[in-house]
């Protein structure tokens, strides 16, 4: 019936998840507020474990990108299911290390990691760094050097595979931000370049092609274009790569339009095309790492808001004011994102309206979703949008002073606070 | 020189801000920094606060927008400069009280105020509630009452004038989430419902038409307006209104291609106005609110970073990696906004390059500015964004959870931290 499988309706017409009533939970918690089921994150997380026992004999890791939700009982779920973790900052290596998460399942990502942020994850063991440039590679040698430590590295590779959600294209894509170019020669440079250099070792290359992708195809095409890499590799230089990192990107349901691709068909085509590179350039299947961030999180999670005013503006729209906005939930402003608004008072009741959801922030663009359907919502009436377990709460600001909204966790139809609501003296904290 | 007047260069070549080097400054204070320059915010308070003395023989307040940037010592200084404040959040309040800024010198604005926040501005004695709906002045009116009160309030009107950066139209603009509308009748109706409430008393009607506006024009035709609007109330019902807010919006420099109106031309245009139409409605000339909030604390501020990696994409582009980006400035992303970049670390030389300014988080958007002129970065340069004082830390976030930045204040050469920067013990503190 809704786009997350662990919404339903119960007996008074109220929207559920994992089992207990939005409406109970809003009056409990407060609002705005975001609620996540369990049982979904460890099944998202459990599918991509299983994928990768089944079609590469368990010989890879599946890592969740913590830039779609970090905090620290995410660490501790992702942690339990097996799984590795992608970080990007000294704040998440901080909150990954304060949940006890093996540091050595970790990959350090991003384009400018900062000499402090290196140092952090030098003196943490962090698994792996990726490194992003040539910059960063002499910078993170020398750092390694001053510890008397080698360090294990990725390489991030433009493969030259940009994939929206329902198509790619295979060139352009070196107008990155990301990475090493493999079209100029670039990358293969930076290959060598790392032989150069005694405190890193390069055992693993990665490569990422683009978000919210529904298709198995560019995942397949990048993926035969990093063996081809992996191939010359061996043939001009005879080093062995023997893990290969495919990144994330997999799509989710945001609406009833989306049609994600079954996590298990895409691991099946990716592998097939691995295996027989792997046959072709005569070298073991490397190890597979892969990096799914809004499909462990994404649709496990929703937003409860409260409606405050009703604004009917006679033929031109309705619009429906929230008490959150654009400080919870950027993407409306920020991406035009669509997302599925249900009225979790009245569950039970088929959309009859069409509204505009207003966020509470004194900006005209404050605005959460337009032209929405919806059944008919009144002052009081709690507010659902669905699908917003990834982006949100970890792209949150405290935009007009609004204090960051708290995650409720369900599991076993048992809410529990694992990030509490901000306070008004956390806000001032800092101010002197 | 540069397009903030507190900006300079020194014999090291370095770029100065209120007279300090801003290289040092970096140094000392570590990068990312946002860094203010007190006499250039205390110069435009006080060039409003002087054209209401001349042109309202003092008649009137000057509001700081404080949702442009909100911290205690902001609201020391605005105090200072005896400006009262509008807020539109319980956390403005919050922060503005624990500053011991005078209550009744603030006005709460907001399309969806909470009836926590509503009772938090009743028991502070908040000097004015600006209604902005009917579900609002019927919660107010109850909640006042509820506490025995008698609230002054003021009634955000749309008074049909949409003005953009260069230009306005006269309609179209009753399609807001803010206030009511005049063309419809519906501003009327809301005022004569006001007088059916006990615990409300209506002195003040409030507009405001848009932001970064540099014409004097549109300013005028809302004050018409307004004050048509004033004459008919008093026609219809006999009630006088005596306090007109005329709300905020004026432009200020984000590049060499930006000229704002002088604020005493408009003080001066709009007072011709109102003072022409008190005298044809024969009566008293109203008591003048605005509002400005990005045009006193934005051309104050500037953004410090520290250049990483730089990319050069041979044909394409340059990026230069930053050590910050979305998460301290958003204003790229989500609006494409125009900000001039300078190499502080060599601002004594012409900008010999065009680059893009890439942040540091995982996302491909994460850009500060595309193809800016600039004397070509390198490792280590320090980057000065300029015009930053606005709506950057206001909006700042923790994605990919990076700590926000601390803010520096200069008085007479001395730098101050004001906001200190987040720790990651705070990012993670309502972690459980």
């Amino acid at each position: 019936m809704f786009v997350n499988d662990c919404l339903n309706v119960n007996e008074n017409g109220h929207l559920t998840i994992g089992g207990c009533d939005t409406v109970e939970l809003a009056n409990e918690y407060g609002t705005p507020v975001y609620v996540m089921d369990e049982d979904t994150i460890r099944t998202a997380c459990s599918s991509y474990v299983q994928s990768i026992a089944k079609y590469y004999n368990g010989n890879g890791l599946a890592m969740f990108a913590s830039k779609a939700l970090c905090c620290k009982e995410l660490c501790r779920i992702v942690n339990d299911e097996k799984m590795g973790l992608d970080v990007v900052s000294g704040g998440e290596i901080y909150t990954a290390m304060k949940a006890d998460f093996p540091p050595e399942k970790i990959h350090f990502h991003g384009n400018n990691k900062t000499a402090e942020e290196i140092n952090m994850a030098l003196d943490y063991n962090i698994g792996k760094i990726v490194v992003d440039n040539l910059y960063e590679l002499e910078l993170l040698n020398q750092l390694a050097k001053a510890k008397n430590k080698v360090v294990k590295i990725s390489m991030r590779i433009k493969p030259g595979v940009d994939a929206h959600t329902h198509d790619f294209i295979r060139t352009g894509q070196i107008d990155s931000k990301f990475g090493f170019a493999l079209e100029t020669g670039e990358a293969m440079e930076a290959v060598k370049k790392t032989f150069q250099y005694n405190n890193v070792e390069l055992t693993e290359l990665h490569c990422h092609i683009g978000s919210q992708i529904f298709d198995i195809d560019p995942f397949v095409t990048a993926a035969d274009i990093m063996m081809d890499f992996i191939g010359s590799i061996k043939a001009q230089t005879g080093h062995l790569i023997t893990e290969l990192n495919l990144g994330g990107g997999f799509g989710i349901r945001y609406s009833a339009a989306d049609k994600p691709t079954a996590y298990d068909d895409y691991m099946n085509a990716v592998s097939k095309a691995v295996i027989a590179k792997s046959a072709q350039y005569n070298i073991p299947v490397p190890f597979i790492f892969i990096e799914p961030g809004r499909s462990i999180v994404g649709e496990a999670g929703i937003t409860l808001y409260k409606v405050g005013g009703v604004k009917d503006i006679p033929n031109i729209r309705t619009y429906v004011s929230i008490d959150g906005g654009m400080c919870d939930n950027i993407r409306y402003a920020l991406y035009k994102s669509t997302y599925t608004i249900v009225n979790a008072s009245h569950a039970d009741k088929a959309p009859d309206t069409k509204v505009t959801i207003a966020g509470k922030c004194c900006e005209s663009g404050d605005l959460i979703q337009e032209n929405a359907p919806i059944a008919t919502p009144r002052v009081n009436d709690i507010i659902a949008v669905l699908s917003t377990g990834a982006y949100n709460y970890s792209m949150s600001s405290n935009y007009n002073r609004i204090t960051k909204a708290p995650i409720i966790m369900i599991k076993d139809k048992t809410p529990r606070v694992i990030v509490k609501r901000q306070s008004y003296d956390d806000l001032i904290q800092n101010d002197i």
